[in-house]
């Protein structure tokens, strides 16, 4: 018997109360019933991405609601600039380039957040940039991206696409507030819900963007979609349960409040970093650190392929590798959505006795004890 | 947001396997399903039991099995010895008292196990006692009696009838082989289910004694329930649902290995004993300690009410308090039913945490560690 952990930046574990509200009859989605349940979710989503404008939901994933970004705001052969720090940033390149976009590419090391004065430079480099793609949270590095500097750059120039994939629900990303052009996420984060939702918003000068836009579109025609959705429907078939599930995270995230959810993220994370230096190892991302998922460098020797799959067999716990040139070399820790103080001391317990087991000098409840300490900051 | 923790001796948390096997749409219980699910589980209790005799399954809690023990064995006036160490030890005693025997009580200071020469003792002053009544382990106390070999003391003597509710799949009574005549326990311990099964088996001579006994039973009628389930079927309507979940966890328990899941069992109340130590506290019962919970005594001047509050509260666990006289002093945490190694952890971080804004002078860390060196041992 080996009870599992789902401590990987998503999909990340679902709460019962989210378990229920989709474990119901099926219903039509043509029906009073359904309606009023996505207006709901879609109403509470507003506070969530800090825009009076519509966000749309899409039976997708995240990858689907980028796609969608790229195919609904610009035609063929425009340029854009894309911020490419992480495997995710690179999804926007081969996106804008499988859509025959001529992409700009802004090559960050990984663990790096962007610098805006760069980002300002290429601007007037390329005074034809008509879009800047980025993450808001570069998952595959943990590393977060300026996108509130980046966006004082771009209000008057070309649009700011933001993937907030590991952002929205972990940190605030007031999109009208910060003058975000469009603002995209999926439901397998923060929204602690199962993979299959993409959630994408557009500011007021994005919309008129998607009238001019000539890129081919037809399942992710987000006019099409947002006629639909204003009127409580869908152009297509929505996911059913995961609309009924999204409705009871949305009111699980009201109840604890946005502000506490956010600061929830932030301490865990700092735990979590805290935990991982106390025990002498190195952060990816120490200077842009994200509060979704933390990437620890492992002590040379050790191979991180093996590692996970000790956590995973052997421990039940599922945390996430490193990709393409950090394969084998980190471990991520998530602490996205419906997690708790005491899942950072299993993962920092787990990660203790398992670089013990894997021969490393480590002394037991050191990492720990530095988490513990911050932690107790939210007990009174 | 708090995430919840039971780690209290019963409920225990519920396997997400068994919570599927229950939600099934309701079936008849006269039916061939229910009966080849029930005759199913039938059959793997009588591993568990380590009886070639039936185990029955009763539509009650634990006390219900235990009534039906004592009112279906005994007649009005005849004299049983109650071992009284605790709740349950006391709770005997209300039951033999409540149907018209006459109880010789065995005090035992709570936190103690009895003394196989006291009893023996006791058999000698008291030679018409029909029948010797005890827990294996003592839930309220933490402690374990050593059944075993009082039952060399009963074999040819007075019927020897236990108390196994947090003993039964958590340490291995096997009543045949140990001569038990009776053997009781419930479904919300070890066996990972809801409340609302009991159970029951009779050794050979002690099925000899239902029929002399004239107590009055209708519901809890043994000797009706053996000829019904020996069908298939049940005397009463039984609790259709959990008969299924209970098919399910004894087929979660056969697969993780009857012997692991003692070895679990023994290894994680080593680890909360051993780091309860390492934090300077003192345990309930240090000499026999009941694998299925640890009671830890209080620092003084901690309010125990006050720390299981702020536990539930606070931190979203809950542990069990002190009973009576130990009301306040003690807590006991769980570590029976589905539990693994970092539930532990989770519990001493708690523990740590709890006692130091208690303000106790705790070395974050510190019993953590101690717990992660035996914890380390189920692991390769």
């Amino acid at each position: 018997m080996i009870k599992q952990y789902l401590l990987a930046p998503g999909p990340t574990p679902i709460p019962n109360e989210v378990v229920r509200a989709m474990d119901q009859t099926m219903i039509h989605h043509r029906t009073p019933q359904f309606s009023k349940a996505f207006a709901e979710a879609r109403e509470e989503l507003k506070a969530l991405f800090g825009t009076k404008n519509d966000v749309l939901v899409l039976a997708s994933s995240g990858t689907g609601a980028m796609e969608a970004a790229v195919a609904n705001l610009f035609s063929p052969g425009e340029k854009v600039l894309v911020v490419n720090g992480g495997k995710f940033g690179e999804r926007w390149m081969q996106i804008s380039q499988a859509f025959g976009l001529e992409v700009v590419q802004l090559k960050v090391e990984w663990g790096k957040a962007v610098k805006p004065d760069v980002i300002e430079n290429h601007l007037k480099v390329y005074p034809d940039i008509q879009g800047v793609l980025i993450q808001a949270s570069e998952t595959s590095t943990t590393t977060l991206h300026p996108v509130r500097e980046i966006a004082q750059l771009t209000r008057n120039g070309p649009l700011l696409i933001v993937d907030g994939v590991t952002a929205v629900g972990v940190l605030p990303v007031p999109m009208d507030d910060w003058n975000i052009d469009v603002l995209v996420t999926g439901s397998q984060k923060a929204l602690m819900l199962p993979p299959g939702l993409g959630f994408i918003a557009l500011s007021d000068r994005a919309w008129g963007r998607t009238e001019k836009a000539k890129l081919p579109r037809f399942y992710l025609d987000l006019r099409l979609e947002r006629k639909n959705q204003q009127k409580g429907s869908t152009a297509f078939t929505p996911a059913v349960s995961l609309i009924f599930g999204l409705r009871a995270s949305l009111q699980m995230m009201r109840e604890e409040g946005l502000e506490r959810v956010y600061a929830r993220h932030e301490r865990l994370a700092r735990a979590t970093r805290a935990a991982a230096t106390a025990l002498g190892l190195r952060l990816l991302a120490p200077d842009n650190p994200s509060p979704a998922a933390t990437g620890i460098m492992l002590p040379g020797g050790i191979d991180g392929d093996k590692l996970l799959d000790y956590f995973r067999e052997r421990m039940g716990i599922t945390f996430a590798e490193g990709q393409d040139q950090l394969r084998g070399k980190i471990i991520r820790i998530a602490h996205v959505g419906y997690i708790g103080a005491f899942d950072v001391l299993v993962a920092i317990g787990a990660l203790e006795m398992a670089l013990k087991k894997f021969g490393q000098p480590v002394k037991f409840g050191q990492g720990i004890a530095a988490a513990q300490e911050i932690l107790m900051e939210s007990l009174d």
